[in-house]
């Protein structure tokens, strides 16, 4: 547990943002950010019920703005204070689910 | 269809505002907003899945934000370009799910 509560070094972030997609750090903070944009309201809410499920069950929840078909995600730890491998594999998982 | 899409007079403004419960209007915007708090992410994203359903038969949707168990929500009327009916009503709908 104490080991992915961790922030990571700068070398690794690089090494997480090269591994997703879209995904950017967030201006001002120790977070990634990224703008899923879907065909409507019902399929951006199927992506967030999925993702909904994986937060859940990591215990690793996101910051995210829905307005209809579009979700903004900033992903960010804040026992840690930064940014953690937590949220990489929950923005590892948000990208498979959004089929990217 | 037109009827509803017609933005509130200052005095039905106030008298759906006072229908409501905790709504304030929103800064700089012709929007209501309110902060809903839960006990945690489960009982949080409870609230959005029925708020969901709601919005999406009524094809009226929120801006909102979810940071674990709180939902920050603003609701305006896209085509009206401010407050509507549909506001009041959609508002009217996530205080009876939210219990208040």
């Amino acid at each position: 547990m104490a080991r992915t509560m961790k922030r990571l070094t700068d070398d690794e972030r690089r090494a997480a943002l090269a591994s997703l997609h879209g995904w950017i750090e967030t201006e001002g903070r120790d977070a990634i950010t990224r703008r899923f944009a879907f065909r409507d309201f019902s399929e951006a809410w199927g992506f967030m019920s999925r993702v909904a499920l994986v937060a859940e069950r990591m215990d690793h929840h996101p910051e995210w703005f829905n307005v209809y078909r579009t979700v903004e995600v900033t992903l960010s730890t804040h026992d840690a204070g930064g940014l953690t491998e937590k949220d990489v594999a929950l923005a590892k998982a948000m990208d498979a689910i959004a089929g990217i």
